[in-house]
């Protein structure tokens, strides 16, 4: 490793200009740092860009720590060189890092045009700005994931600099070959876990629990055993069936990598710390304790869309949009130099929302692609976006007209923000009366999240944030319930409202409270906009029952569903099954294989089936446990 | 496990009549041995057979080794009573198991009419006699293994236990599932080796090379890696494309059990000690050194066609006749209590040959079958027996009335113990002039072990080899070469003659020589009657090359092929496509799953989907490194 450290550093020497002092170069997770006396020199991005061309790794610059300025020094430069309009809130230097993290209202001015303000900073006192957006609405996860982070700096940088030797070690197995191994999320929904593997690779791609069962993957199959034998996890979307086992891998010995995108990190956490909540509170087992949700924290890397990162000898990542909830990513992997390319969707949306652009169609190459299929069944069609939100405006005005409650289940993190922003609107726009809305559950908190990341967001709902001067999130039509007085007070009041509450299946959380307190009037309307899966109430409310039990405070009890039961079809953040089908038509580079999972068995046979009969490429719906070799 | 064994001899002592007095039991592989101070009390074989249903395992009655006769005493006793037309050659006495190996002619007449004699040794010395027939050919091979059995047997019996103990440990997963990786041998012929695998074992079935490239199968995948986390190995005949990795298992750290047949084990050794004989010759890398055959050796556990024993907590194994070489069987496993049935075919004939009766099509239950596609093409027809022996004998003949040599290469197990019988056949019947029939390489040695198995051939061998007194394998006919001169000899000499040579598909052997000083002959014929994988000599020759290359004493050079090339289809120990299709149909229990394996590329596919629209099975024709569920 030493040698190639030496190597590296050689040729970094030899493809920089002369006059730049490199002092040492060093990796870092997927990144190679080069340390330099003279940072300034590098403020032109051009000569780091083929830097990175030159080496084919990503690149961070840093400076020499003998070369920066003195911290108050330093942040008196700063604030001198900052526009006042980029409202900066703090500004924090990580000595470790040789960075200086400025938090911005608008972090745009602080980069400046064509990064000029930037280049400016790193020159006049060297050290490198990191600029973050002072989120509009606090989230206490981001707050304490950060400051967790940084309390922990030290030894993430040595867990980077192992991670960094591991995917930089040798190639040792000249055979050629990719396989995936299925070990949950074929033919169900739920517990999502695919092994990508080569003679030189482990790549477990997502670590999912199934909500409704409990249920983990096979994790104790040899193929993954020992659990360090894994290179990287990598982790598509933050919903608990795709990321809720991570930390399990790092309980039972894992130490590697996790890689997502920055909002999927955060929304995880959240998701994570809720769920091993909500478990204690019903007695459940906790399959881990929360010290294991930071551990696997502390592996974290996270990556922007677009970025070709390597995070294995012969394995590059790329994250795409995949339109889904806020940070979700089609995970596409290039294997060996040219030799395979194959792509994990996730969950993915075919098809502009409120939130977010479809999802990405346009790949340098894929000769692979594993898809989701909840919605692959022949049937499966949704109504459009404009009829789901016509539909669910009609069903709140006529409610509200009775004078009763409206209440939406709903995912914390996807469905919640699409409702609020569709109720923004219409309240905005008069379509509906001014009623509060009553935000309950994790539901504030990943609002919250969105707002740090309105990178994240689609160019309409940016635009609307940033030109026009309205964020739909921080709309006063939305009241927060925080405690179950607050709670009490809701359902107690006869006013007519919108609830919008987890858990979007109604299998826990404030919901279960709201349901159990409304269902019995049938003034009250219950809404579902998401998927509810078999196993679930939402499910055996939405099929009918009239009377559904509940146990409450230990007492079982039954309750009369005499409300009116609703399902607003098209909110859903999966792609209908057009969308499927139009999705794999766009592609920019048809694949070879189309494997078919997430979905009930028959919408997995079933798409895989009319994929192979539509555009003739060879398909499968394989099952748990099954292993399939690509090349 | 001491519990366990409590346990089994409370339910043991419980099974028999009380005045048999059980000293102990104990675990010895897949048996029970249970050490009783009076045996002769168990001379009635009912007894012991109400045991083993009982308790649902294998029983060995064995002697309180107190209770035995002195050695002296008891071969007095044994020579008294057993008539002496059973003509003994040798009587050992095996402390260890307390058992006396009575070596002779006829066995049969040891064991009496329904085992008389047998329970009168054992009633009047204590020891119990165990049969064996003193083969007409002495094989170096069996006398060998004997002996080196016999020399380690406190170690075997050390290890034995350890097996013992571990097949009898507690069942942990829950889960129920069943699946199969394909290691090598899928889409292909050669390196033969699938993994069975259940929550709670592993099971590898084969562990063959690929005698053309020398390759091995995946044997580094995280299946099976720790190699000790194998329950067993199950071997279905000795052929090295089954079985020619095994050494290496051990040489790489497994130290579990290697079912097979008996008559398997003993050309499995054979076969396995010329491999890395001729490789050292030859100068290619060796696998293993000899030591680790022996180590095998010591593994191995015997088991007769339809005997059922538990291998794993929840599998048990039973052999069936397979008709390709001697000893060869089908494995057909049951999992759990009812759970899963799958049989792995081997190589299997489904058409009664010289040697053997047709594959078994009666399982008691088949859920999937395993099954090999050498044949397996649309067009893979070979002709009846009759019609390749009729052609066989006609190439001879006009061979010989031109005063050339025929030249057959042959696999020296299988193929040329056939063709010998054909041959001597015809030439006792005049059907071919009285000439000698040469037999070089290791087909002697190979003959001489078929002699020593002869409830092994078919029904019509055995009665004329015990009936009538023709024993063909000894016919004066055959003419064994065992010396470089005695082979120049052969080749100088001007007479005609037959010469049956290995290797059968002219990838070294003595054979070699033969075809350099023949082929520029064209009075001389040779004749394939075997398969000719692709990328051997025998397939170049085969297809018409007149030249081919040839390296002699690290000197390159060309031989011509002026001699008579031919082919007689029809000998194979494959059966035809015709054949597996009717394997198929004739199966007793219609399977609902058949996976073809050992068939080049589109012989699996083809096969497959032919079965599938036959018979409305579903099939797969998987590739090496995929994995298949069955439940």
């Amino acid at each position: 490793m030493m040698d190639k450290i030496k190597e590296i550093k050689q040729k970094v020497i030899e493809s920089l200009p002369k006059k730049v002092k490199v002092k040492d170069v060093e990796f870092e997770g997927p990144f190679l740092v080069v340390y330099v006396k003279n940072p300034q020199e590098l403020a032109n991005a051009d000569i780091v860009k083929k830097l990175a061309k030159d080496l084919r790794k990503r690149i961070i610059i840093r400076a020499d720590p003998k070369s920066l300025k003195p911290k108050e020094e330093a942040e008196k430069i700063i604030r001198q060189i900052v526009p006042e309009d980029a409202k900066i809130t703090s500004i924090f230097f990580d000595e470790e890092y040789c960075e200086v993290i400025i938090e911005a209202e608008k972090p745009g001015v602080v980069i400046g045009k064509g990064g000029s303000t930037f280049r400016k900073i790193l020159k006049e006192t060297g050290w490198s700005p990191r600029v973050v957006r002072t989120p509009p609405l606090k989230s206490k996860t981001i707050e304490s994931i950060r400051s967790y982070l940084l309390s922990v700096r030290e030894e993430r940088k040595e867990i980077l600099k192992r991670i960094g030797e591991s995917i930089n070690r040798p190639i040792l197995h000249a055979d050629k070959w990719v396989r995936v191994t299925f070990l949950g999320g074929a033919r169900e929904v739920g517990r999502s876990c695919y092994l990508l593997q080569t003679p030189n690779s482990k790549i477990l791609v997502e670590c999912g629990i199934n909500v409704s069962g409990n249920q983990p993957p096979y994790l104790y199959i040899p193929e993954i055993q020992p659990l360090d034998s894994i290179d990287a996890v990598v982790i598509t979307h933050a919903h608990l069936d795709h990321c809720g086992l991570v930390p399990v891998l790092f309980k039972y010995g894992y130490r590697g990598p996790v890689y997502l995108t920055p909002p999927t990190r955060d929304l995880m956490v959240l998701l994570q710390l809720d769920f091993i909540e909500v478990a204690s509170r019903e007695g459940t087992t906790i399959p881990y304790e929360s010290h294991w949700i930071r551990t696997a924290l502390k592996h974290c890397i996270t990556l922007d869309y677009g970025v070709v990162t390597d995070i294995a000898p012969d394995v590059r990542l790329t994250f795409y949009n995949a339109g889904h909830i806020l940070g979700s990513a089609i995970a596409h992997f290039h294997i060996g130099e040219g030799l395979y390319n194959i792509a994990f969707t996730g969950d993915f949306k075919f098809e502009r929302t409120r939130l977010f652009d479809k999802a990405e169609t346009n790949f340098p190459r894929l000769e692979a692609l594993i898809m989701e299929a909840t919605y692959g069944g022949s049937q499966d069609f949704q109504p459009s976006r404009k009829e789901a939100e016509e539909n669910l405006i009609r069903i709140v005005n006529e409610t509200i007209s009775k004078g009763g409650k409206v209440l939406i289940p709903a995912f914390a993190v996807g469905r919640s923000q699409e409702v609020m922003i569709v109720l923004e609107e219409a309240i905005r726009t008069k379509k509906i009366d001014e009623v509060p809305v009553y935000i309950d559950g994790m539901i504030y908190e990943a609002t919250a999240i969105h707002t740090a990341y309105p990178e994240y967001l689609n160019a309409h709902l940016r635009d609307l944030i940033f030109h026009q001067g309205i964020n739909p999130f921080i709309s006063e039509s939305f009241v927060r319930v925080d405690s179950p007085s607050k709670r009490q007070e809701v359902i107690d009041s006869s006013e007519p409202c919108v609830i919008i509450s987890t858990s979007g299946m109604l299998n826990g959380g404030p919901v279960m409270e709201y349901f159990r307190a409304l269902a019995g009037d049938e003034k009250n309307t219950i809404v579902f906009v998401g998927y509810q899966a078999e196993g679930t109430l939402g499910r055996r409310i939405q099929k009918g029952w009239k009377e559904v039990p509940f146990t409450v405070d230990g007492r079982r009890e039954v309750v009369k569903v005499n409300m009116r039961v609703e399902t607003v079809d098209g909110f859903s953040g999966h792609s209908d099954r057009r969308q499927l089908m139009n999705y794999v038509k766009a592609l920019s580079d048809k694949p070879e294989k189309i494997i078919t999972v997430h979905g009930e068995e028959s919408k997995c046979i079933d798409l895989a089936s009319s994929i192979y009969k539509t555009y003739k490429i060879e398909t499968r719906a394989p099952m748990n446990l099954e292993t399939i070799r690509f090349i």
